[in-house]
Parts: structure tokens; sequence; C-alpha cells
């Protein structure tokens, strides 16, 4: 059996609650002072503030911050090259058409993920993780979605399981085909609708390589109605609901979430009230993406109205080579507080426990409390504030992972 | 003589000027392709796209992104404490007032840096210089002025000095007891001004510890009157102006540093238009703080103004405890794209030799042209266009220092 026993805890820092599958009270969390955890086989056994036990392998944590691995509960982590190129032309005043024009926008990423080999994916994806890795993630979310058709969208599901087994990280699978119409459906949206439903979801499903079935329910992609039969279809064969909803426009997408107790929504920016309560109503985590208001330039989704109702909010990076080419949640947690307004508390319940349970992994991670796995960070701060308040510096400073430094 | 060659740059961007005193045309840069540096007793010798020279120690750029190492032209890298918990309150509802009954606000970093040894501010300096370099920094201005009394503020000035001379990155030192007035001279500010000027000024110059004399002109702390009082003071001992001004409320002081020939003027948040036609005419570089405006929450400064009007724009940190808490200039470099709308190469330009104009080092740093110190960052970047874009990494690979990797 091995032991790691991390002492010498200036400020351990945790929200509680194995088992909470919807989620936590947001800000609710337990503060230790000169604490101990004891990692036994990669998982929590015991923690405590009185005289450590022994174990062969000791994490000394020099009085310090610390808390529970972050989960990064949504990013885009499988596509093929980038779009730096993009921001330039913008800057100097290319429109949006001439960006299509000149190869751009997020048809462009679909044609790079098609060309590449699955080899190449992943390894341009493992690149990314060790960097999260170093950033304090311990757990990630995954989407196909850039591939926009059954060979594709396979191909990157399976490199999400690669990666899960090979990395450190742990990941889970969200199967995305209904990311947006690719080109050559745009004269045949039901068509590839159709495709979705009836050929994509049986195929993940009968290889069992994703667990959740996503959707981008806005004006320029999908309807209410054809995300709702998407994730019905989703549901028969096993996928627990996900959507992106009200990232631009409200039509509808928040609503529909609750209606169908999607397990979470994401991005919100302009969720109306009528969404919040029906979110809040069918338990739906909301998986806030403040890294990508930023890039964007847009606005702040209505993070303090979410609390107020009762909607667990998690937060997430939203990795993607378009509006969010940012994969550590450090600087999440910075705009959790800067923007977003949400109290250190708060943030923490955001990224760690909440963030979980959007991703039904809330009995196995997101707090630090005997049976959950071993995932922890060592920071280079004296408390929780402190983390929320240094942007731009990488403050993790022992990676933990299954009770192994990383 | 030691030689470094650095080769296989992929991309080699730097603005072009050595000599250039007063700042360079913004975005005019070169890009070479297939490019070598060679760098010679720490010095580039030559630059070239031909076949490289010899040389016994070779950095092999992996066909990367080179450019000149950053200059950090605006920090208060020398303070005792931290103010994290300021975040953690304020979010909780505490008031401005509550904070400072509780202890907390600028004074409290006074108190702290008063109550450090030279060595306790030498260290906790020190690893902020290192985590700079990793982020690309090689130069970097510090000021005095959380000491505000005179033995306090010259212990800070011999700090800067000490560390000039034993770490890596270059330093200038700023002396700036006028940061605000301290609490035992509130209700005598002239007294304080007078001990600014008649004994701290004269004392800086007699020990030769800060080439700069900077100045808080806001409503809050020092009138114009008192400014151009104490900034008249340092130019007769030798410290050329430089002055913080319009970042909360426009009272004058950028017209001032335009009247004056500043150097440079900081922060600029609400310059206005006279103000920038002040500084257009008095030669003066505008040093803009874009992570202060992300910290405050606050607008940002009218950069686009400021080019068109032929102002040299350049961009620094602004690292301080208080208002903004971050050091590094990569994610500058992002905010000048996102939120001033420069152009990939405007911001280059403001981050290397521009910056290095507003600390008067535009013949030393801030281009990579033969005869300019060796200082050079190879990016895990195929182009500029991508360190603009990738937010929250730190893609620095390979920092070089006067020939040498740090």
């Amino acid at each position: 059996m091995s032991k790691m026993l991390v002492k010498n805890i200036g400020m351990l820092a945790t929200p509680k609650g194995t088992g909470v599958k919807r989620g936590a009270a947001q800000g609710e969390i337990e503060v230790l002072r000169g604490a101990w955890v004891l990692i036994e086989d990669g998982v929590i056994a015991a923690v405590g503030t009185q005289t450590p036990p022994a174990a062969p392998e000791i994490v000394d944590a020099g009085g310090k911050l610390v808390t529970p691995g972050l989960v990064d509960a949504h990013t885009h982590l499988i596509f093929g090259g980038w779009r730096q190129n993009e921001l330039g032309l913008k800057l100097h005043g290319a429109s949006y058409l001439d960006i299509q024009n000149a190869g751009g926008g997020i048809q462009s990423t679909t044609n790079a993920t098609r060309a590449a080999t699955e080899g190449e994916l992943a390894a341009k994806a493992a690149k990314a993780l060790d960097e999260m890795l170093r950033f304090g993630t311990t757990t990630c979310e995954a989407k196909s979605g850039y591939g926009l058709a059954t060979e594709h969208e396979l191909k990157a599901l399976r490199v999400i399981r690669e990666l899960d087994e090979c990395h450190p990280i742990d990941l889970v699978a969200t199967f995305m085909g209904a990311h947006l119409v690719p080109a050559e459906y745009k004269h045949d949206r039901a068509e590839y609708v159709r495709l979705v439903c009836e050929e994509m979801i049986p195929l993940v499903h009968e290889q069992g390589i994703a667990q959740f079935c996503d959707v981008f329910c806005e004006a320029d992609t999908f309807t209410v109605e054809e995300s709702r039969a998407i994730l019905e279809a989703g549901l028969k064969y096993g996928l627990r609901p996900k959507i992106h909803a009200d990232e631009i426009e409200a039509i509808g997408g928040s609503v529909l979430a609750g209606e169908l107790h999607a397990i979470s929504a994401e991005h919100l920016i302009v969720c109306p009230p009528e969404g919040i309560e029906s979110m809040a109503k069918g338990g739906v985590i909301a998986c806030l993406l403040p890294a990508t208001s930023f890039n964007l330039g847009a606005v702040f989704a209505p993070a303090r109205d979410m609390v107020n109702a009762g909607v667990p909010v998690a937060m997430a990076t939203d990795f993607n080579p378009g509006s969010c080419p940012c994969l550590n949640m450090q600087f999440v947690i910075n705009l959790g507080c800067l923007k977003y307004k949400l109290t250190p508390e708060e943030v923490l319940t955001a990224v760690t426990l909440n963030a979980a349970a959007a991703i039904d992994l809330a009995d196995k991670v997101g707090s630090v409390e005997p049976g959950k796995l071993g995932d922890l960070v060592v920071w280079d701060a004296p408390d929780l504030d402190y983390i929320c308040y240094r942007v731009g510096s990488n403050l993790a400073e022992t990676v933990i992972k299954r009770g192994r430094v990383v």
C-alpha cells in the first residue's frame, strides 16, 4: 500500500459534500489550520489537525494553503491548429467576413481537426494537459465537436479516452457533434441533426466513449427544438445532457436545460431570469466561463443572481482555439472574484466541488474528504484570498494527483 | 570572449532604432524569417538570415518566435506585506472605510515596508524578479514610495541597487517619495512636500541611487502645483521626471508632463485630449498600465488616441500590492491587444523599445540590433500573433539575458 502524508498545512480550504450530486451550497467551505491529509493508494484516508500519522512519503506544505485539485468542467481540448492570426487580422481592421474569406473561423478548426491523425491530436492535447496540471487542474472534461462528421467525432472521443488512460489528469468525455452545422450541411440542417441523432449518438453509445451529450443552442447554430431533439436522443442512449446556452442571445437554452434536467448549462452570459428559475427547478448546475467573456470583451454572466436563486455555480476555462485560448484555471479564479464578484469561498466551491458535480464526479473529486481521490494543490500562498488576488503568476507549487506528486 | 549563437529562428520580430531616445514609431517592426543572432560578451554582435557563423554556445530556437527581452518600465517592486485580504473583505461587502479601520489600505503597506529590513525587502523582491524573468522580462524599473520617510525611501533605493547588482534582470531606480502623504503629515502636507524636495531628493542625488523622480499627481495625493515643485526639485538634482497622471481624475498631470518634458507619464486612464497634445509636444512617452485597469475594473487608457497623436506608447505591469498584484508582462501583452486594441506589432513596440525609452535605456535594450545587450526571449510560439492571443500560459521558453540562458 502506498501512503503519502501532506503535513504542515497552514490553511486547508475545501468544500464538503461527498455524494452531493447536484452541487454544494456556494461558499460553504471548511477551513482547517495546521492540518494534515493522509492519502493511501491514491485515495484520501484521513484528514486531521492533531499529531499526524507516520507515512513513508511526506510532502511538507510549509505552512501554506492546500485546496482540492482544480476541476476544469468545460474544455474543447481536442482540436487541430490554432487561430492566432485572426486576432492580428481583426486588430488590423479585418471584418468577420474578411476572416472567413481568408480561410479562418471555426470551420478552419474543423478542417485542421479532420486532417489531423489521432496521434497528432493526442500529442497536442497532452501538451495542453501538462500545462493545465502545472496550473493545478487534476480533473478535466473534454468535448469532441470540431470533427462534425461521424468518423472525426469518434476519433476525437477516442483521443480523450487515450489521454485519460495515459495522462495524470483524469478526463471525462462529452460528445458534441452538435457544435455547429458543418459547411457541407449548411443547406440541409435537418439532415445533419438526423446524422447526430441517428448515427453519431448510437455509435458513441455503442463504443462507450462519452458520458455526456452537449449542444450549442444559439441563434446561429442549433435552435431550441433542434437542441431538444439532440439532447433527448442522447438521453435515450444514456448520455446525460449539457447545453451551451445564452452565450450571445437568450433563445431559450437555459429554460430547456431546466426542462431536461440537464446536468449543467454552460456560458449563460445573457441568461434571463426565467432561465435561472428553470435551472433552479431542474437541478441544473451553471457552468460559467469567465475567460471567454474576457477574451470576447463580452459582459459577464449574472453569477450572483444564480447563487441567490440557489443554482449551484461551477466555473471552467472553455479552452478552445477560437473564443478562449486559455487553459489556466487560476485566471478563472481571478475572474470569479474580479468580474463575477463572488467571494473567494464561493469561487473555491465553483472550481472544485460544483465543477466536479457538473461532470458527475462529486463522489470522487472536488473536496478533501476521506474516500475522495488524493488530488491536492499546495499553493505558494498563505491563504485562499491570495490565490484570488494574485493575477498572472502560477501559484501552484506542488500538484498531487491520486497521491502522487506530478 | 564568450559567444552565443541563437539559430533557427522561425520569426525574429523586433522594433528598430538604437538611439531612439524618445520612443519609436508604434508598430514599425522588422520581421526576419529563418534568422540567427550572434551575441558576444553579452552584446549583440550580428543578426543575419544567411549561413550563421560558428559559436561555442548554441541555442536552437527550433523555428519559433524570438523577440527582444521584455522591458517592464513601471513597477513598485519594493514593498513589505501583501494585501490579499482586502479583496476578500471587499467581496464580503466591506467598504473602503471598513478596510482602513481594519488596518488595511496603502498605509498598511507603508507600515510593513518600514518594519522590514533591507534583507527582507530584497529577498521578497528577488522572488518576484525570478518570476518576472521566467515570464520574459529582462529589464525592469523599480520605484521607492512605500517608505515615505527619508530613511525608508533610501532603504528601498539601496535594495534596488543591490538587486541590480546580484539579479540577472537589470534594474533602474525611480525615487517616489511623493507616492502619497503619509499619515503623520496628513495635517501638514506642505511640510511633507518640503521634506521630499529639500531632504530626500538631495540625499538621493548625493548617494546616486536613482535616475528618475516620480510623483502621484491625483486629487487625493499631490496637486499639480505640488507635483511641479517636486519634479522641478528632482530636475535640479539630475533626476528626470516621471509622473503618475490621470489615473482616476484628470487634474492636469498629463499637461504638466508635457510642460516639464517628463520622460514618461504613467497610467493616463482618463487622459484628456489636452493632455495627449501636451505630451506629444513635450516628447513624453505614455507608459500605460492595463493590468491595473483590469484589476480595478476601470476603463482602459485611450491608447489609440495617443498613437494617433504621435505619442509613443509603452506598457508595463505596475506591479504593486494594492491595485495590481501582477508581474507578468505576457498578460500586459494580451491586454494591449484585447483592451487597447493595439495591433501585435504596436504592442511589441510598447513592451520593448518604447518601454526602454521610457526608462532612458533605448540605446542599450529593447531591440535586437548590433550593439544592444544580448537580451532575447525564445517563445513557444510560431509567430507574434500567438503570444498576443494565448492568455494565461507562460510562453517564454528560453530567456537569454546578456548572452546567458537564465
